[in-house]
């Protein structure tokens, strides 16, 4: 027999009964039972009942030891009477007559419960965090994301694509974030950088020849930490491809994210194929370039419904108005309520109307079919009523909410106000993922303060109409190749058609305000590489830790991570970063800067 | 059809003859015969020829085009004349008439051959890697590597092994070699460290219950380039098991391997299963702990023979004989070059002497059956002659190789003989991969200086025999569950069921010299985890850039490589370490010390 198991201690069945076992793991629990001990054993497979019998070595032997000791035990399977058998347990069939007990690893006092929920703050788990992910949820959060990846890199494969790894070790580069310095030893005074994306390797190998690339890719950024995304260090799924169209990039992600999310969603349910809606429908409809299409309601822009109107609330300005079905019977606590939440996002209110019918008696007088009541209906003129009741399709029952003010602001307000509204009146559609892609983003934009264009986005992406259109266009009418997946609400990933040819970056970088000399200083490496025949190519780069945490359901990132950063940057565990020796730095050419006086 | 192209370079054949079709590739080649151009047009996928007629639209654009320009052609496939197939391309039996041609990318002068090995100096194809990796054997070898990956993941998956990734901005760790350090911005004069290897983090993961892990790790070390190890960066296949002995590490492994080398290594063959070999025994028969299995000559261990000898050179001393058969008619030539190569390996020569008959006409006078001759045969008495015949079984034919001084220093210059000389006699065996396992490790040493006891290897590594041999047994004599995994002479990894005992740990370092407070000190994370319920267990961890090598028979990691750092540590593509601005110094807390005067 092995030296340490014959099972796991998951695979016992009613059909092992009266078989030799020998199973190692932990002392997941403990009950004494007139004597009689009953011991849950658990490793990573799953959990099986011991028994040891009063008067036994065994019983003696287990009554004494702590919970999470490791043991390896021997002893018979046996069948549980039909009282005793556990439904939830794979092994609830069965459990081990304990006939002999090895201890294999003593275990001290647990700081926290292992086989419970005990409230115990994060700091401390991560501190131990060796035992927190002992824990039923830690572990099944570990599995899944080991399982997630393993399946992104097989349908990957399947898709076409080689996996190819870039450097660590590496130059700084223009993504925007703050880099991870590593000081040389080598070369005095000189430092390499942790990539913040392998975005120029990824083009780099597509200038190279190889076609079809991907990468679960390590990207570093020395941020401030958010709930999704760790300080420190962060995985995406990098992904880039030659020869190809935007729609060439979606299908074989879109393929991907549904085959993903429909086998480890849970049960939740994938609507595909995907939308695809232009950045100005997006903000314009669901006041978000993010939009969690779970929420089954629409903004409508009627800005010109009110332009030049009396009611200086809302004219001349971008009024966006939501107009929720089934809702007019609601309570004035319930307006109240939305109100309120309005004004948690930077609105000063939030107006509304409630849409009744017209009193049986006053129809055909020629007044509107439909009446409007609540605060602000008294401004509304009898043409702003037609005018929103074609506009908003309205009906008796409908409430129409409306925010007015800049557009970004409206926006912005009332997108939070569409996703909130859905949920108070059950238009919010749990338990399934609703991607779309987000497409035609501008180029560029104005300064609102200095007028001057500027890149709205990433200044590498390749403007539609290609050089033509640059030279020709009004540069705040041209669109750039670029694009965004949103699931839920949660953007997983930009991606591009990158503009590859030297003449059309030039152009655009003229465009807004750099010269060749500049953008050539800035960018002399791509752009030396793009000279000497690079082919079209576009990709994206989904955050892998992101599509865990939507299929773990975890709001928190570090749930979903073995070993985190706290959202302090530091490594409790291992306590990193730490002090070094003077003879280290000294190696490194450095020497550590005096705290300034305050 | 797609913007773009229809089909790839390497997949039309004779059935596609009449398709019209669209394709996008390099100009690899261009040859004009009579004012008939026919160009090679080369991507990922392959090669296929184009032809553009004199007088055409399609002649005039591509007769003026650089090599590497990129572009779409559209035409039509015709079949090639019977003495025009080339039978080496798999579209060998096709070529396309272009009608239309757009540029993609336009290329600048090359500044080196792609289509051909043109003896450019490695700087030069590091600098421009988006051009070196363009050329077939490149790419081909960059193609194995990420094939040799993907299948190694596929087989750890199937073998029950979960990929989870571990940090890479960590704690310094006790691995032995120099860091990478990344200053802090949050933690002024703190640091985290790239790892060496994901050793603790491994070992944590089996604490906290996972019990098979595997991932493809990257590595760091700040060490001086060596051709089989990068600078800065490595990957290695990092596997840890638990409730395990040394044969259940060795079982997955000793099938990957023999699958991975079987599949990708170009029809050489794998001898399986792997020998088990004692390091003692590897050290005597092959004068190394790297034995390379396929030199067919074993050394044998005589220094018995001349114990007490009156043959000063090998008396008393370590003296190694290596016989080798049919070998006794080589000329003086023969022996003297394989003695230079001894002197090369350290020697201060090389004693032999060939085996002949015993002439007819002194047999039954009671001399030796066997006549040994040759510049050390006077030395040797008539008891020595017998000894030699019986320890190395000698025959007429053979000729016999000796060493002798130190053990270490016999055993490196006569395995090196051992292997040479098997290369110059025909028994060296190309074309196979011979594995072998290098088990039972001595645990420790005695300082030949200082007569200190010290660990021979790892420090970490489980005792044979526990705890109750370090009480027991001469330190010399413990062996430790330690192991190599050798292929033709490169160790691919060392190994070993870990100590995971904190009882057992602190008695071990005792024996080295170190006491509790000290281990605590040092060692103190590792050994909290092992005080709350530790499992056993045990692991590996193979280069895998060895392991690409060893397929792809490269002798030089970068080539295996898409972006390796130059031997002196640098990108020379991106310009890698660089100087950083002062603000970014300020930023970490630190400052650039000033070169001391010499």
């Amino acid at each position: 027999m092995h030296r340490y198991r014959s099972h796991n201690c998951g695979e016992l069945r009613a059909a092992d009964v009266d078989t030799d076992v020998r199973l190692s793991g932990w002392l997941h629990n403990r009950r004494d039972l007139g004597g009689i001990l009953f011991i849950d054993l658990r490793d990573h497979y799953g959990l099986v009942q011991l028994v040891a019998r009063p008067g036994t070595p065994a019983n003696e032997a287990l009554g004494s030891l702590t919970k999470e000791t490791v043991v390896r035990i021997d002893g018979k399977v046996s069948a549980r009477g039909a009282d005793n058998v556990n439904p939830d347990l794979p092994t609830g069939e069965i459990e081990i007559e304990v006939s002999e007990v090895e201890v294999l690893g003593a275990a001290d006092q647990i700081p926290f419960t292992i086989n419970a929920d005990d409230g115990v703050n994060e700091e401390k788990r991560l501190e131990y965090r060796f035992l927190d992910l002992r824990r039923e949820r830690m572990h099944r959060n570990i599995m899944l994301r080991t399982a997630v990846i393993s399946a992104i890199r097989h349908k990957m494969v399947t898709l076409g694509f080689n996996e190819m790894a870039t450097p660590i070790l590496s130059a700084t580069s223009p993504e925007g974030a703050r880099d991870f310095l590593v000081p040389s030893r080598l070369h005095a005074g000189k430092f390499y950088a942790l990539p913040q994306a392998p975005q120029q390797f990824k083009q780099l190998l597509m200038i190279a020849g190889f076609d079809r690339y991907f990468q679960i890719a390590p990207c570093f950024r020395d941020e401030d930490a958010r709930a999704d995304r760790s300080p420190g260090e962060f995985y995406q799924l990098d992904i880039e491809m030659s020869f190809v169209e935007q729609e060439d990039v979606f299908g074989p992600v879109e393929k991907l994210m549904t085959e993903l999310f429909t086998e480890f969603g849970n049960g939740r349910t994938v609507t595909s194929p995907f939308p695809r809606i232009p950045f100005r429908e997006a903000m314009l409809k669901y006041g978000s370039d993010k939009p969690d299409l779970r929420a089954e309601l629409e903004l409508v822009d009627v800005s010109d419904v009110f332009a030049g109107s009396g009611f200086k609330a809302f004219a001349d300005k971008h009024v966006r108005a939501l107009a929720v079905p089934d809702t007019a019977d609601q309570s004035r606590k319930f307006f109240d309520q939305l109100g309120d939440f309005a004004v948690q996002q930077g609105a000063k209110g939030l107006a509304w109307v409630r849409v009744g019918e017209v009193p049986q008696d006053l129809e055909g007088q020629g007044g509107a079919p439909i009446a409007l009541s609540g605060p602000i209906a008294k401004f509304l003129t009898e043409d702003d009523v037609k005018a929103l009741v074609a506009a908003l399709d309205l009906k008796p029952g409908h409430a129409v909410f409306f925010g007015a003010g800049e557009f970004d602001e409206v926006s912005k307000i009332m997108g939070a106000v569409r996703v909130e509204a859905a949920k108070r009146v059950g238009r919010f559609v749990e338990d399934e993922f609703r991607f779309c892609w987000i497409v035609d983003f501008p180029m560029f934009e104005k300064d609102e303060d200095t007028g001057k264009i500027e890149f709205s986005h990433n200044p590498f992406s390749m403007p539609q109409g290609g050089l033509e259109a640059l030279e020709t266009k009004d540069p705040l009418d041209i669109l750039a190749w670029q694009y965004d997946i949103v699931c839920n609400g949660t953007e997983l990933s930009s991606g591009a058609i990158r503009n590859h040819e030297p003449e059309v970056m030039y152009k655009a970088f003229a465009i807004a305000g750099y010269d060749k000399e500049t953008v050539e200083a800035e960018f002399g490496g791509m752009l030396r590489a793009f000279k000497f025949g690079a082919p079209p190519h576009g990709g994206i780069a989904p955050g892998v830790d992101r599509i865990v945490m939507l299929l773990a359901d975890e709001p928190n990132i570090r749930e979903t991570i073995a070993f985190p950063l706290n959202g302090n940057a530091q490594d409790l565990l291992m306590g990193a970063p730490s002090e070094v020796e003077e003879a280290r730095l000294k190696e490194l050419h450095l020497t550590l800067r005096k705290p300034q006086a305050k």
